[in-house]
Formats: C-alpha cells, structure tokens, sequence
C-alpha cells in the first residue's frame, strides 16, 4: 500500500490532538504528518510516537502535496481552507458542520455507510459526535427489522464544546466547594449572549436556537441521521442537553422498528456481534455503560435494552461513547482507512 | 378552621426538614407539631420559626392525638406505623413508596387530582418526586387536547437519594480534583451491590431493577402516572438518570396529545395560567429551565416547548423542579391544606 501525506488542520484542539494520536495508534499509512493550526499556535512543538512535530499556520500552501486533510479548527477555518486543500488535491474529511447537509457531500460513519465513500474525491463530512454514536448503535437493528422512529434525548459532556469547556467545568467546580462566585463565559456557547454554571447543573442548551425552537445541535441529529441512513420518511426528534460530564456523551434513545415480536434478546443477539459496538447490558449485575468508564475508549456502549409495555415494536437503549473518539477523532481516521484502502 | 394536631416521621431527613419549613410557611394551621425519627436521632434539637423541637422516637403511641401525619423515613418505617397511626385516628399523608400502587389508596397531586381526597381518611400517597412534577405540567394539557403517550427521559439530583448522596457528590468532586482515589458507598442506591462514582458521571440506574429491565423509579413513573390521571389507556415509558447536580430533577418529555393542528403557542397559553406552573421558554432569550435556578422554588418551571416537524400530535417539553419541594415536601403540605381545607 502507498503511504500517504497527512496534514492536520486544528492540531493542537480536544479533536485535532486525538487525531494524530489514533493516526499513530492505528499505524495508519503515513508518509508526512503536518500539523496546522492558527497563526497563534504556530511553533507549538507536540510529541507523539516518539516524534516531535512543529505546528506550522494553516495557509493555502500548506496543503501541496497532501493526499488527506483533517479539519477540526471549526466551521468558517473549514469554509475558508477546505476548497484551498481540494483544488491542491487533497481529500478533505471535515470534522465541522460546514458541508454536512450539502447534497453532494458524503456524510460518513464507516459501519453505517461507507459506501457513500466510492469513487468520491473531495470533501467528506465527519457527522456530529452524538449522532455518530446512536447511528452506530441502530445500523444493525436497522438493517434487520427496520426503523421507523426514534426519540433521543441527549447527556452530553463539556468536551463537546472545546478545552476552555473542559477548564470552566474545573473552576467552576472549585468556585462551588470554595462557595466563591461562579463565573461563568464559555457554555452553552462561547457566541452567546448569555452564560450559565454547568457545575452542578443541567444546560437544556447545545449550539444557538433555530426559529423552530430547536437547537442547531438537535438539528443536526434529525438532519444527520436520516441522511446518513439514506431514509427521509424515518422520523428522527431530538433534545439535547449539556452536563457537568468532562467527556462522554449518553444517549436515551427511544425506538420504533419496523417489526413486532421482536424481543430485547433478538436486539442483544444484533449488537453482540455489530462492528464498533459492545453491549454492556445485564441489569442483574447492575451492568450498563457510563460516561467516566468510556472515556478513552473506541466503541460504542450499549445497555439498558427493554421492550416498551404499550408498544408492540418500541424499544428503549442507552447509548454512550467517548464524543472525542468514535464521535470525532476515530470517526474521522476510519474515513480515512476506507479511503486508502486500509482495513486493520 | 380548626387547628390540628401535626406528627412528621423522619424529621431529620432532607424531605423531612422541608416539611417543617413549609408548613410555617404557609402558616398551615398547626396546633402542635410533634417531630419523629429514629431512636438514634431522639434528642436532637431543630429550631425552625423560633422556636425549638426535639425530636422523639417514633412509637406507636407516638401518634396518639395526631390528626395529621407525614411519613417521609423509608418504606420500612411506612409499614411499620402508619397503619398504627391510623388505628389512633390520624390521616397519613406518606411520602415512600409503601401504598402507592394500593387501589384504595389516594395518590394524589393537588391540581391534578384533588378530588381524589374526597371522604378518604386513612392514608394519602405523596407520589414519587419525578412523577409530580411531570403530571402537574401535563394536567393542563391532558384536560384540554387528551394525552396518548409520553415517552420522558429523566435527569434526576442525587438528594432525591438521601443527604447521605449530596455529602457522596461532594467529596467525589473534591477527590477528583485532588486526583485522589474516588470512593463511592451510596450511589445509585445504598443498598445495590455496586456504587459507581457520580461526579462528572452519569448513572442510568435510579432504585434497583425489576425482572422487566426498567428500574423501579422509571415503573413508578410509568404506574403512577397512569393512576394520577386515572387512565390505564395512556402509554408511559420512561427512563431515569442519576446525575452530579445537587437539587432539581430536570426532565426532557415527549407526549402525543389527543388532538392535531395543537401550536406551540397554544400549550404555552394552557400553561401560563396552570397552576404551579411556571413557563420560562423563550429561546431568544435562552430562557428555559435549569436546576440550579429551580431550587427553593415551590413551582414547576417548563421550556423548551417544541413541535415535533414529523408527527402532527407530538410535542417536547423540559420539566424542572425542585425534587424535595414539588418533587416531596411541598405536595404532601398542599395534601394537608386540602384535607383541612386551608387554601391559601
């Protein structure tokens, strides 16, 4: 197999460094790895694998030469950059949400939907971290018997927004015990107008608001998913909500399939042997995936599997993943196996 | 109004401690108030509105001349003696688990269900904190345009697990800070087998596990809300999380109502003039509910109300409130203002 040049736009964030992480990790092909970041960062020096690399500014030459870009330095570096690496000749896999709903534009989750992948060149989009996780999950109850409806409600972890996030749940814990003010400047969102404590409490706010009344966040997990499964008559509604979680987002997620008679064991049986996922579901030994024992790891957490009473096909899972991994970093390198052809 | 005779069992529990409070109060008409708990708390002393009781040792005999007695110490100590103070002329207004499910038992919301009170003396069932303040938002609604379904997912403070749970967060967030070893005894519930650490986690397990998969907590919420609203033809299904948050259980619900062509607007409107309810929902503003402001507050705040774009009855709904008030003290003091009838 070729080895390829890697270049790495958002370096030194919460996702671009989880990146070259599993880039090394996952021995992908690599000939060159350039890391690329803000004007600011350059000349940050970060040690990986035993090797030290040099940030360098993102410009529109950085890109010469490189066969597979990374983007995670957010939606308008994406917008101003991820033409700039194409027309040098570079696939571009873009970890923002700035040409997810394009029609042209793969969305991509290897289990689900890889072959959306063929014979594209360009840019490919990494979904939104808590749709990557409930799609994974649901591909093989999907495949099976079906998917008519789902009802998500989300519990996601301040990584999410970043490392000022991941810093301001810190101090604001410390501001608590010390019974000092809280400050608060980063969530729900840097951008808006007003900020909320997230220690101690639940922020019913992920991204800004829509006319609609929902978040674009929730959005995005209704758009996202039914492009993703190729299905626009599948009804998809969604809440998300932020939490004094540092990483890992949860996921309840209610399901209606297309088959009755379908008992909690024919669903377990499915995900037992799905790619990416692991089952951690036996109520008896108060077994079912948490976000403080995810972090860090690759798969999708599936547990608290029941049949809904009063529905004949309804069915409740608890889902939950590390969102800088398999919701972003992992994702993304996955895409990037699939596009050279490199299956561990 | 004839003044009344007042026992609280399990007064030096967190539901019990806002029991007395709320009762001075509402200058709820109290003759006497006579604080029970176990032989180990005899003794102590708790000051409240000026003066000072001393808490005695809950006995049979303690309920002699009791017209009102409030149990709030453990389903165990339920069985033990409200029927004992029954059989001395009291009516118990119980706040566990214990009768709740009992078909001739009242469990009773106040502006849900009131007359559910009429000519019953004997025991009152206070239902479970996370179905108050669910039912109370949804009355409105329910009367109006019906109810089919609610399919809600919780986000539940660890006080509704006892005092012993709020001290568990606390040092939890301390030791992670001090990167020492966390150490769990309580969580999720002091008698399961395995604690899990609850800060900057999340526990999708509230009460133990039923044979079914559901916890008691999400069966409670599921029973309960079908006999609070006295409709066995109403589908609930729930599922409850435990999280790092102090006071406040939060609740992301969706329903189907029984009508199409329902706006947003127009359950707002419902909502304005329910009582208890407080609409904060304007997402302009990033105005919606949140724990951290919900608690000491006697109401039931709801936002984030939305349509669902793809069915043309369902709604989202984010239900917080206070879980020892709403959600315990305060329910079973307005079940005591309807029996004597004192409304304020």
């Amino acid at each position: 197999m070729e080895k390829v040049n890697v270049a790495i736009v958002g370096a030194t964030g919460a996702v671009g460094t989880k990146i070259l992480e599993k880039l090394l990790e996952r021995n992908f092909p690599v000939q060159s790895i350039k890391l690329l970041a803000s004007k600011r960062s350059a000349g940050t020096e970060i040690t990986a694998g035993g090797h030290t690399y040099v940030v360098e500014e993102t410009v529109p030459e950085s890109f010469e030469g490189i066969s597979i870009a990374f983007f995670s330095a957010g939606g308008t570096i994406s917008e101003k950059f991820a033409h700039e690496a194409v027309t040098r000749g570079a696939i571009v896999i873009d970890n923002t949400s700035a040409f997810r709903m394009k029609e042209q534009i793969p969305l991509v989750v290897p289990e689900v939907n890889a072959d959306a992948l063929n014979g594209k060149a360009g840019i490919i989009a990494n979904p939104n971290c808590s749709t990557i996780q409930m799609v994974t999950a649901l591909q093989p109850i999907r495949e099976k018997f079906g998917l008519k409806r789902i009802v998500v409600s989300t519990y996601q972890a301040v990584s999410g927004a970043g490392s000022e996030a991941i810093d301001e749940l810190e101090s604001q814990s410390l501001q608590f015990q010390e019974r000092a003010t809280i400050q608060a400047a980063i969530l729900p969102s840097a951008s808006a107008e007003h900020h909320y404590p997230i220690a101690f409490n639940v922020i019913p706010q992920i991204d800004s608001f829509d006319s609609s009344g929902y978040t674009l966040e929730e959005l995005k997990m209704m758009n996202e998913t039914k492009k993703i499964f190729g299905d626009n008559e599948l009804s998809v509604v969604a809440t998300c909500v932020r939490l004094p979680v540092v990483t890992g987002h949860s996921e309840s997620v209610y399901i209606e399939i297309g088959k009755e008679g379908v008992s909690v064991e024919d669903i377990q049986a499915l995900l037992a042997v799905a790619p990416g996922v692991v089952i951690q579901d036996d109520p008896s030994k108060q077994l079912y995936p948490m976000p403080l024992f995810a972090e860090g790891k690759d798969e999708v957490f599936v547990g608290r599997i029941r049949k809904d009473p009063d529905h004949p096909a309804g069915f409740h899972l608890w889902i939950v993943s590390d969102n800088l991994l398999k919701g972003a970093a992992l994702n993304s390198v996955q895409i990037a196996e699939r596009l050279v052809n490199f299956i561990q």
